[in-house]
């Protein structure tokens, strides 16, 4: 299943989308959020879906929402495709590398972004998320992962390179919070829609193509991302997990960073594709 | 004024304590969160005191919560006492250090806090916090950061320094945010009650004395980390930010890390105390 919320920033509606169709949500959640996953909300919509019982939504010329409310922590795995790291100066990770964005970052996967002021390096990135859909804490083993991810959506993690490498010590989260950047979805795509091993994500500014690799690259993959999170801290319904980027960004030097009137695109097979002009 | 939340976890009570007195603020708000805060919450309650039409609130024996609910967020600034820069192995910071917790380690000030499975260098930090009262973003000045603060409080930023240190490629995150790792409280202490320019703030593991410095050694003071943050994300309300911890903790080398049965005890000047027994 595919879900998403439409609607005006803090007014979005919850919608399932079967091919041309969108279904309206409200008669079994006032959201998409965590509360709704932790109680089998999906279930309940394929329930709803299969008795045809949920009213036809119409959406056309809504906004598009990021496709889960309010997430409790927004975290990042860092470095985790090889020639990412290497276009960074790093060496690929032995140990996955966790870093957290502030979750007031998440917005619509088309809104604007401000470019913030006094920044001279807004990067891009696009990243699968993870979005957890049951609490998850000390798992056995990565084979019970797939039982706390509620599905998948596409992030562009945005950066702003000084404040993240050169004036907080290393510590990446100040370059990481600026707000708007965290454009999330379009849609929560549920895992049985989706084989996330394998997808080709690209990015594109200015209708040229910048990222341009393949989840199947990832040093860690995602049942071993849900699996070590959970060893060291309690996954809750709804967070976000954005699992890293590949090369390909302004960092490495190759490319200009973003200025005013740019415009980045994003797509990752089976997920769909998000844009944002700059401002 | 000091603001408090009685009662077991996910079901604390608002109140306010005036000497010896705890008065509800149910009749007022369901709780003390960032909403309760943003919409004025404190000058109702300050108006509601003076009228004399709070209800008596018997909170004899009960659980203190953290003296917030649901922080959006949890900021954290690394390496903010020169001191204890030193003993960590670092030079003091040019520019402010941020990091970030996991907003869900909050919890109260006397619960027990389970070692994580598998650690062997967990360690305290005793921190004054500051509770974040009213969206900041781009900040003018300092002198603007009082007025988007609603108190202060006392944080035990608990740490897994194997995780945080040397198992997530020198991201801090990882080992800042297992399970109940941020003891918050015992009370939000408004700033016209407390002047936290010169606090001293203490730590004890088992009547042993640890920690022992004042705020006055604070490298980043609290008017500069709100204008600073402002400039690089936006503070919610209800947000907590962690001021940094002096010289004083296991990391150093001086103490053991902590261990079963271990008892800690934190205290500011004029904001109380905390105490948890490790499991």
């Amino acid at each position: 299943m595919r879900l998403a919320r439409r609607g005006a920033p803090g007014a979005e509606k919850p919608v399932v989308l079967e091919g041309d169709q969108a279904f309206d949500l409200t008669p079994l959640t006032t959201d998409i959020d965590g509360d709704f996953l932790e109680s089998g909300g999906i279930e309940r919509v394929r329930e709803a879906l299969a008795a045809g019982s949920l009213p036809v939504a119409d959406i056309d010329g809504t906004r598009v929402g990021a496709p889960v409310a309010r997430p409790s922590a927004v975290y990042c795995v860092g470095m985790n495709y090889a020639a990412h790291a290497a276009e960074s100066g790093s060496a690929p990770p032995e140990n996955l590398v966790l870093f957290m964005k502030a979750p007031n970052t998440v917005v619509g996967p088309f809104d604007d972004v401000q470019i913030p002021r006094s920044s001279s390096k807004t990067d891009w990135e696009v990243e699968l998320a993870i979005v957890i859909g049951k609490r998850a804490s000390y798992l056995d083993s990565r084979e019970q992962s797939i039982d706390h991810i509620a599905g998948f959506t596409i992030a562009n993690d945005l950066s702003e390179r000084t404040w993240q490498l050169e004036t907080s010590g290393g510590q990446w989260g100040k370059g990481k919070s600026a707000p708007g950047f965290s454009p999330l979805g379009p849609e929560l795509v549920t895992p049985d829609e989706v084989d996330v091993s394998d997808l080709r994500l690209r990015s594109f500014v200015n209708g040229e193509p910048r990222q341009d690799s393949r989840t199947s690259d990832l040093i860690f993959d995602v049942p071993y991302i849900v699996w070590h999170l959970s060893q060291h801290l309690t996954l809750e319904p709804g967070d976000v997990i954005m699992t890293g980027t590949p090369e390909g960004v302004a960092l490495s030097g190759r490319f200009p960073y973003l200025k005013a009137g740019d415009v980045v695109e994003l797509d990752i097979e089976g997920l769909g594709s998000q844009k944002q002009v700059f401002a």
